[in-house]
């Protein structure tokens, strides 16, 4: 027996908008054949794309909206007055239980304050923070926040450290996660006063996770901790300086291969093995950031994506319903709010 | 006719000390033949070291002190107490004219306080920044602040827009350079206050160069502007990232080729060219970072470089003295003061 699972997908979000999230579905429709599709948008705009894909349609369902979340839009307005855009008709699917995950290539900052308010927090936890997963030299590095907070005090960079740990085993299945603090230098002294208070509240607490102390930039790609905690601000611009330069040194290499021609050869014979390194830094293979914290499954797509980038934050989604994160997140919240942080944060407070 | 061009070196900073430092010098002496050394340090450290090279002992002088600043003293600490310094007796050297630059891989936080008391500010600078030279598609970004203030206002931001744009136009000879300020996003909304204000003070601002506006992590390497200004906690992180990005695409790389007899094969054919592209990703050819904004050149170098990374240090500090760098900002800040951005500054609050 195959279980559905039902993925509500905002359908006018991105830079590319409906034929990137259809085309997208379809791709995953062929990974995923347990899943199924709500889109909210335009139907006259998401008939004809949907049009091009037979199978798609026959797994998918259209909610017509003719609102849209504009990608300048604050949080507040979108709160207020885009109560029936396509953004929220799919985050209130997931409320409803007519959907398990909502995925959106639009609007961060909407999309995780309508979140919130719709889908509600995990007990315990005041913000959600979007966690993405980095390729490093020793397997993969959980790194959040990516963008969702752009000012953290203390605690939240605190209550990161913990889904942070919690999403490393739900999805990467470590048991006892190593959890870093991104800062400029790993001395007890360095950095502002958030970081270094967040440091200490960590480094006194009782956690089930091994908190490593401060790490550096670098430390994301060398696989110094599995887990590493940082502000949306630092965090989303880390993000896109790592994707900026993987792309940069592909462009290198392309033009140190092409520039003679024995380069020309070499490339030839190693096609294949410089395609598998290029899928392996293609920052489409890890799109999909999802917004930890929340009471449902919530994926945010980078809106500059493509179709396959695009079904990548689906397989975040599907990949999330699949493992029950969110029930094994709150579980762990549960037990840690039974025992020790609490008391943690008192001592260091 | 050869001028010389005398630079003081902190013999005891970074991770490998005296040795490295003995070696960059060494490495800097064949490529500036003009240049000559101050070594400050344990003269019984440092002599066995120069020992070992011959010519180098013919144009470098040893200044003994046995005391040093440590990794992780604090700025205050190091100014109270550092008065006899390595760091400090070199930074003094500048301040009375027996050298014309300073260079350290010591104490970021250190060489900054001490430069700032002794060598004081440009007129109408607050503090100094760290300036650096990023490699990127279409030619070279100037990135500043690297690290140098972890917390910064809007003025300070407006500061180091001004300085980064100087730098680009003495150091790259962009006449009019293009300046981004980075954030989170292109909106104008985006972004944490002090970006915000700053953005705005730009934007109204009648400057000698072109404010293009937020720009994002990956527009660093893109080349998207000539500048991009942040504050030194983001400019640390972001460098440190590129720096792991860029060294973890290598060891991708070279796994990639040595997996296959066809990969192994095109590594042979492709060394040189592979090498050339390794050496432009090579954090140790852009090491060393300028603090702007002093009333002298001090160079600041990675830490945990090597004897060839510190050799480019030095060379950063011998072009800036060749240069006159700090003769052309001067000139270009006075022009401002008598100019536009009092005035944009008072428009703007």
């Amino acid at each position: 027996m195959t279980q559905t699972i039902t993925i509500a997908l905002d359908a006018m979000g991105g830079d590319q908008s409906t034929r990137m999230v259809v085309a997208g579905a379809d791709l995953a429709r062929v990974r995923y054949p347990m899943a199924r599709f709500l889109l909210f948008g335009d139907q006259a705009v998401i008939d004809p794309s949907l049009d091009r894909f037979e199978k798609l349609r026959a797994v998918a369902e259209v909610g017509h909206t003719d609102q849209t979340v504009s990608a300048d839009a604050k949080p507040s307005q979108a709160l207020r007055r885009g109560k029936t855009s396509s953004m929220r008709l799919a985050i209130d699917a997931v409320a409803d239980g007519r959907a398990d995950a909502v995925v959106s290539a639009g609007n961060t900052g909407a999309l995780m304050a309508m979140s919130k308010i719709v889908l509600r927090m995990l007990p315990g936890i005041d913000r959600p923070a979007m966690a993405g997963i980095f390729p490093g030299l020793r397997g993969e590095t959980v790194f959040l926040d990516l963008g969702a907070n752009i000012e953290c005090g203390p605690d939240n960079l605190v209550d990161f450290a913990v889904m942070g740990a919690l999403f490393a085993r739900a999805v990467l299945g470590i048991v006892r996660p190593s959890v870093g603090l991104l800062n400029v230098g790993v001395e007890e002294l360095k950095g502002h006063d958030e970081v270094r208070q967040a440091g200490v509240i960590l480094r006194e607490a009782d956690l089930p996770f091994d908190f490593y102390g401060f790490v550096e930039g670098d430390d994301l790609t060398s696989g110094t901790t599995d887990v590493v905690v940082t502000d949306g601000f630092t965090g989303n611009i880390a993000l896109k300086t790592a994707e900026g330069t993987a792309q940069v040194y592909t462009e290198f290499l392309r033009r140190a291969l092409s520039g003679s021609v024995l380069g020309r050869l070499a490339y030839l014979l190693a096609r294949p093995a410089l395609g598998a390194l290029r899928d392996r830094v293609d920052p489409r293979h890890h799109n999909g950031a999802m917004f930890v914290g929340l009471n449902g499954i919530a994926v945010k797509s980078h809106g500059g994506t493509d179709a396959l980038g695009f079904s990548n934050a689906i397989g975040v989604a599907v990949d999330a319903v699949g493992e029950g994160f969110n029930a094994r997140i709150t579980e762990e919240l549960s037990r840690l709010h039974r025992g020790n942080r609490r008391t943690a944060k008192v001592a260091a407070g």
